[in-house]
């Protein structure tokens, strides 16, 4: 893309103009972390779901995990798929998984640390639909993916592309993942999540990095640089693709967040109790096989717990169940010593209070419970249905808030300031002090979309929404978008892999 | 108001229909409060305030409250109005203030708790507009304000009316506390706050709560039943008005909520620590003059602080600081061992997705942080302007969730339930479960305000937004709403009481 250098100044001095944010950093918890349940009940949960995984165990659909799971002690009935675990494995098996690791990018400024006190905001991954307020609701397609991924490059907040946005319907299912990758490695220097519904479309992510990465396997497996969510088939069930995806991605040494769909009321008990020990017997059940593929191989605790509407069946998301659940979620994660997954969710179809409201719920909750990955951390409107560039934007700003509340408050002789205030005294003003002078310019977070005029100069403004302003902030991070260099030798080299292996699948 | 029995039933049928809601209760949080300062950090915050008290002091302009400090052992300078405070001395003088008392309503079932687990839901007070999505914004009149105080009635999550939701200026400004009063009382059976600028309207408040309640002066200091604000003018001042106000609230045993308004970067220094410093500072020392005028009475620390954009000197609210700045504060209470007044503040002009992310930075860290009185809990607009009804409405329903979040998760052998997760088996379902059926009904949360229906139906149902649903709800509340019954002899007297006291004002 050849543009000329006026053009790029001009362009360069709008983008300083037109959003401010931000810049791309590691986002450190250092509060301790809030509970809902005493050590007590965290330790009956962990014990009724050892008890579960012993008694009823869980359906494994997928051949060569059922072995896998024999060899190292489980018993497996072949016949009905059933594979009873003893506790005593279980919890010897999980104890090789790290509670840390890194991630490489292409960018390796921009390489992250998952888990301990580090937490990760990835943009929403798996919509089918994808949406904006000029163009409305429409089906996940090539050009929006690729609109949506440059936006999520652009909003510093965000660490990692979440496994794209929206599923490009317009490709050939079999081979769109390749599309995918391809678009994550151009348009962003940022780590992407790779799709495990298949084993094949995992030995593609993994070769697709060791061309852009120029890296063999081996040295990948060591610095793993991609990351995938397998979820169990909620109740007691692992399908064959996600069997398939999670064994190819241990084996090659690269991190999967092992997630159970437990919706209460409907794919697990209509208690919250009852739900977690369910999420947490698959979950324990699939790190453990995680670990007896490669011992040592990053996972991540996923924690997915939330309800249904019971008038209407309908999934509900960013209530007060999702809330104490992802907290116990995080208590149970860090019983087991692993990072734990959850989510930034809404129910809502709009971007209106309902999903602000639903989505703080979900990000205090996560957040003050010790979240280490927040998956759909921008973006996930519906249900996670659709990908809104509009919710994308109001999300990036909450993480920002929630970001700068995580930067502890600074007490010290300057900071307390009795000398300035003494200064100042009765009735003064505080704005004219050197005290300010000196501090003034980093002193407080800093909005991307709040708008804190008073009332006449917002109306004078148009008095646009949250919502209005988002639309035209998303637009302006498109507009400025600048794709980051890539070595056009790579690019060839992944352009070639691309087409032999879509040749190789349709034929 | 006589209505036909049938038109009654009428009326009933369409409330079940039209809105549902959570119940009056008490709420209790049971959490252990989040903090963001070590315990050394929040012993360094109250000695630099003690240090300032001691060596700046304040500037109190009420010459009696400055003759009972000096009484009490305080250094006066007349000819400044400047006190000092001897640290030992204020610290002594606030032991005697209770860390819990009750609140009495007109419907006993709504008798309030302030103080220790209990948590109060007090609804917006103080705004001088109005507005609502049909009419916009407009000057605080009487009838919105009386409409208001009705939908506050209706509202089961609000405990407290908080002090007139909008001033009603086309009363005079004399007498309108009166005119508010009469209205808090006939309209609401709830508890509701007076106004503390200057002395006589917090004896026309009390003198009107004794006709009300069939109690005199003696009995309602024992069992008080209205409190109030008092702010001081910071820095470092308290005027005549709410010097007046602080005493004759004291006097009669009434509760106050002592909340020096710190805005940093403005009235307060550029950093937190400074600004709690200076916040600590001057609720201490008005805590300790409460006490000295009667010890044992009743107060709350009150905590506000909050910041300006630095580029504008606009405040700003529910800021990442201001969540900071209310997690420290209730640090602080508890060390005094006093309740903790904290705010549900958002700068939007709009009822919007901002306005919604604000509150809920709000709520989120003043409930964590172990807030006993929400001031402001529900319809706060524009940085307290504007009393909205819409945000009412949206805050209510943030406060009901909030409210569910805050009921910790049962665990126990039925919660558990390893028996029905493991009778539904792999792949099964558990909407028809007897566990389920046994518990459905009040197994989750249900929303008011929320619409959780997939995007066909909703968009079917007018893809109506969180804010034009909590348009309708406000008004159907408006149209069920039933006046709560009042003694007509009690009626008789508060009108003439209020006539009586507007001709001796007007004269």
């Amino acid at each position: 893309m050849a543009r000329s250098a006026a053009g790029r100044r001009e362009r360069r001095l709008a983008e300083g103009a037109g959003v401010r944010q931000m810049r791309f950093a590691r986002v450190e918890n250092r509060y301790p972390p809030i509970e809902v349940a005493s050590a007590d009940e965290i330790e009956a949960i962990h014990r009724a779901s050892l008890g579960l995984l012993r008694d009823t165990g869980m359906e494994i659909m997928h051949e060569e995990s059922r072995r896998l799971l024999k060899a190292a002690g489980a018993d497996v009935d072949e016949a009905t798929q059933r594979v009873r675990f003893d506790p005593d494995m279980v919890e010897e098996t999980i104890r090789t998984a790290p509670s840390s690791f890194t991630l490489q990018a292409r960018n390796p400024a921009k390489n992250l640390k998952v888990g301990d006190g580090s937490l990760i905001f990835a943009a929403t991954g798996g919509p089918a639909f994808v949406s904006d307020l000029d163009r409305g609701r429409r089906a996940g397609n090539y050009a929006d993916m690729c609109d949506y991924i440059r936006v999520v490059q652009s909003l510093n907040v965000i660490h990692q592309e979440g496994g794209c946005p929206c599923e490009p319907t317009d490709l050939p299912p079999d081979s769109r993942h390749l599309d995918f990758y391809q678009a994550a490695i151009r348009l962003t220097d940022k780590n992407w999540q790779c799709w495990a519904l298949g084993g094949y479309r995992v030995e593609d992510a993994i070769d697709m990095l060791s061309i852009t990465l120029r890296q063999s396997r081996q040295e990948l497996k060591a610095n793993p640089a991609t990351l995938t969510i397998i979820n169990s088939n909620s109740p007691l069930r692992l399908d064959i693709p996600m069997g398939e995806g999670l064994i190819a991605m241990s084996r090659a040494g690269q991190p999967i967040a092992l997630t159970p769909f437990t919706l209460s009321g409907a794919m697990s008990p209509v208690t919250i109790a009852g739900a977690l020990t369910q999420q947490n017997a698959e979950a324990l059940a699939l790190i453990a096989l995680a670990q007896i593929v490669s011992p040592g191989a990053p996972v991540l605790y996923g924690g997915f717990t939330s309800n249904v509407d019971m008038r209407t069946g309908s999934p509900a998301f960013g209530t007060p169940e999702y809330a104490k659940a992802q907290i116990a979620s995080g208590q149970l994660a860090r019983r087991y010593g692993v990072p734990f997954r959850s989510s930034n969710v809404t129910a809502s179809n709009a971007v209106d209070v309902q999903a602000a409201y639903e989505s703080g719920m979900s990000l205090w909750s996560t957040i003050m419970g010790g979240v280490h990955l927040i998956e759909h951390a921008a973006g996930w409107l519906e249900g996670g249905l659709t990908a809104s560039f509009e919710k994308l934007i109001l999300d990036a700003e909450m993480l920002q808030m929630m970001r700068s509340f995580l930067t502890p408050i600074a007490v010290d002789e300057g900071s307390l300031a009795v000398d300035t205030i003494s200064e100042v005294g009765p009735g003064g003003h505080f704005f004219g002090t050197s005290h300010t002078l000196a501090r003034f310019e980093n002193a407080f977070y800093e909005p991307m979309l709040s708008d804190w005029r008073n009332f006449e100069n917002w109306s004078e403004g148009g008095a646009r929404t949250g919502t209005d302003r988002a639309n035209a902030i998303w637009k302006e991070l498109l507009r400025t978008y600048e794709q980051p260099p890539l070595d056009p030798a790579i690019d060839e080299e992944l352009e070639a892999f691309v087409a032999r292996r879509k040749e190789e699948i349709h034929g």
